[in-house]
């Protein structure tokens, strides 16, 4: 296991758009694939209001995951970003992350934007030792 | 969006072996890769015992995801499994699990084995919709 420098995280988080984000609530752990986009030094995420998440994520610490996994040669890495979700509410923000490449999954119905503060980021490659 | 049953849930999760643990400590939330086998009616996974993962996992609630995302055409499935997370220490459950093809990322160092119960399961289709 190898850590991968902050440059290379912030590299693989602009290269990648599917995530799973995990949430914490009512003392449970959820966590659900999303898609997401990087603006400036946020992860911008859109969920549906009154959906899971959507509930889940008003101004509490969440966890974005991205990874590659070989699951042939059992090797692969992961970022994993940490930090504060909140809900876009400025019109003016609203304006411009509506304009960015974000179609989640699952309908134009997820009108709600998440952005998570990213405070903390790590990365990992993993390589496979059998022996 | 549409549910998937508990069957199709436990066969997904039967047939597959990679998933992501979220799991929550000190007010954070924390989702990693981990290989898995389904053994009864736990999830268990191999971890470091003094890894972030052994530290974190101890007689709490914690999240295994798997799903499958095709980012072509932005469609997939996840499954949430969500339960109580224990480390084994009973000699006997130890042996049976030492047998199951459980092998980690990162090494064989991995000497703990952590079983989490599936008090939950829940999955999802999600289809895409562009319009």
């Amino acid at each position: 296991m190898e850590s991968l420098s902050l440059d290379e995280c912030a590299r693989r988080l602009a290269a990648h758009g599917v995530a799973r984000i995990g949430v914490s609530s009512h003392g449970k752990v959820a966590v659900f694939p999303v898609n997401y986009v990087v603006h400036g030094d946020d992860v911008v995420v859109r969920v549906r209001r009154d959906g899971a998440l959507g509930e889940a994520t008003h101004d509490t610490y969440v966890a974005i995951e991205i990874d590659h996994i070989d699951s042939i040669y059992h090797e692969g890495w992961s970022v994993l970003v940490q930090g504060r979700c909140t809900h876009v509410t400025d019109p003016d923000e609203l304006d411009t992350l509506r304009r960015m490449p974000l179609l989640p999954w699952g309908g134009t119905d997820r009108d709600t934007y998440l952005r998570v503060a990213m405070e903390s980021i790590s990365g990992r490659h993993v390589h496979h030792r059998e022996h």
